[in-house]
């Protein structure tokens, strides 16, 4: 073990992500060099694959080997377990990118994007961007066959990992009907708050961060008050993660985004800064917000045009209010569980981490 | 148990598909049920997906499930098993359609014609047919993770399952591998028949009968030779289903199919029937087979003009000798290794319902 028991949350977590990328690293280059034979093997899949699972920021099984820890020491097979978790999520974005026709990923171009150039450059017949897409749909449902396969062959025994099936099945399914809830509030003109509200909790506040706790602490066999104290730290962390994001994607910085400004509002996606900003606009700012919804194209002038306007209803102030509530009162509840400290600590630098605001 | 030992193959497998059909709509309705909560409750899934899993003919169940009894006495746990691969199936159809863009699927629209025609109606924005395919690809992400569900909760003790893990992994990673290949194929403009048979193998072949035999047998326990014979005679049998599927996708009566005539022909899919055809064409042959190629669109004259100019070939007549090769193999493979009757049976028998000319 590599992990310096006294060390700070911010490197305990960064040696924690650094084991987690090399276990699905290294789980997925094996599953790769095992099936990719044949006509597959000149995709860019072999190299694509790998890499692609291991670039994220682990948030989830950083949540999850957390939740572990609230109840048991330092385990290497609990940690497989937990980024297993990463599998699930890389299966997410490769398959929301190609939904929500996003190009870009982590700053590089998206696996589909990757894929369809690959069509291109070998000149094969038919649509590239086809080709792309089915592909990145293909490898996403690789990854998420391969997030199952790792957790089962964690290292964890039976009796252990059952006390995790429950709320990983449970994450899994939630995760794609989350999906598609997210596709109906977008195909409608604007949902209302409590629709967008109930699509957060499902994809981002429950996926992110409050089943990955429960998952890692239910492996643990954490007693009911912990489980308890880190379904509440979850909902509201995870809460406040999606208003972030949101924010991030009306706002953010390419530099940090990896996206290009605006990308949210370019892609019409019914976020919560764009439902929450309709709510608390004067008739005035309705119409203007009208206007904008019916656009065809929206360029740049547009984003800029978006951006004043939700910022003059007042929702991007009332979404940092909401998110500073939701993280003060997280930290309340984690604060009065009496966690170990490492866990307790780790708890407070991921609350952070997840919603601040150059994340 | 409902089933008469005493009852011939066939009555026995039907009997046994309508178990397992009643297996998987009751996982499934129960899983809506438990999830379909929210937004996501309006669309057509609750209804759609416990419909869709249990109108099919259950062939990877049956062949499982056969590959049991080599072993082992009828068992509802193994049998429910077995219908997790049925899941799996619906997976592979409701995304493949999508990839496709297959409109109709058993004589019905396709899902993802049902979820765009649901979006129709509904008057929501955006693309009808883009959320309908989204919504399939999410369809089949549940059937996935629904399939390893039923088959951990199948009710077999975990030290028997655990025999039958390696192959079902092995199994899923390589369906959506080969359904990768496939995609590469089309991409091309004409495949050898070497790279066609190598994705013939991996996704027919060995999905639809070798492993799924060699699943039932291996978490029967059965011996080494009897797993030897099941997956020599899957290898054959898997090839030969995959000819005539392709020789119906090329020549079926849509009322057999429930697809449009020719419409293998229609979507410019490198079936073997096609591979094959221009392996064997003269020079003549070739430059009208280029013609047809090139076309646009592939309208009823020149799907008239495709089975004419593959009769002529030869192609046909070679597929038909090459089912009938493998078919007649696999009986004597099986026959020499000394099976209990009733699964041998149900082999002869399945071997022949997969490869006959009406099915």
């Amino acid at each position: 073990m590599a992990v310096i028991p006294d060390a700070g949350p911010a490197a305990w977590l960064d040696e924690l992500r650094r084991r987690c990328a090399e276990h699905v690293h290294g789980f997925v280059t094996e599953r790769v060099r095992e099936h990719f034979t044949g006509r597959a093997a000149g995709t860019p899949a072999s190299t694509a694959l790998p890499e692609f699972v291991a670039g994220g920021k682990f948030l989830r099984p950083l949540f999850a080997y957390t939740g572990w820890c609230c109840g048991k020491p330092d385990d290497e097979a609990a940690l497989r377990s937990a980024a297993a978790l990463e599998l699930l999520h890389c299966f997410a974005l490769a398959q929301d990118d190609v939904m929500d026709g996003s190009e870009r990923r982590r700053g590089r171009p998206a696996l589909h994007v990757r894929f369809a150039r690959w069509h291109e450059a070998e000149s094969l017949g038919g649509s590239a961007e086809r080709f792309g897409e089915s592909a990145a749909i293909l490898a996403g449902d690789l990854f998420l066959v391969w997030s199952e396969q790792l957790l089962r062959s964690s290292g964890l025994p039976a009796g252990i990992l059952a006390r995790g099936w429950p709320i990983y099945d449970h994450l899994r399914s939630e995760l794609a009907v989350g999906q598609l809830g997210d596709l109906v509030n977008e195909a409608r003109a604007l949902p209302a708050w409590g629709d967008v509200l109930d699509v957060v909790r499902r994809k981002s506040g429950n996926y992110t961060v409050r089943r990955p706790l429960e998952f890692g602490a239910a492996l643990a066999g954490c007693d009911e008050q912990v489980v308890h104290a880190l379904g509440t730290y979850g909902g509201l962390v995870g809460e406040a993660f999606q208003f972030r994001d949101d924010l991030l994607g009306a706002f953010g910085d390419p530099a940090v985004t990896g996206k290009p400004v605006g990308d949210d509002l370019r892609e019409r996606k019914a976020t919560t800064v764009v439902v929450l900003a309709a709510e608390l606009a004067d008739r005035g700012q309705r119409a203007e917000l009208a206007g904008l919804l019916d656009l065809d194209v929206v360029d740049t002038a547009a984003v800029e045009r978006w951006q004043r306007l939700i910022t003059a209803t007042g929702a991007r102030d009332q979404l940092e209010k909401l998110i500073d509530e939701r993280v003060h009162h997280a930290l309340e509840v984690t604060d009065l569980a009496d966690l170990p400290h490492q866990p307790a600590d780790a708890l407070t630098t991921l609350a952070l981490r997840c919603t601040e605001r150059v994340r």
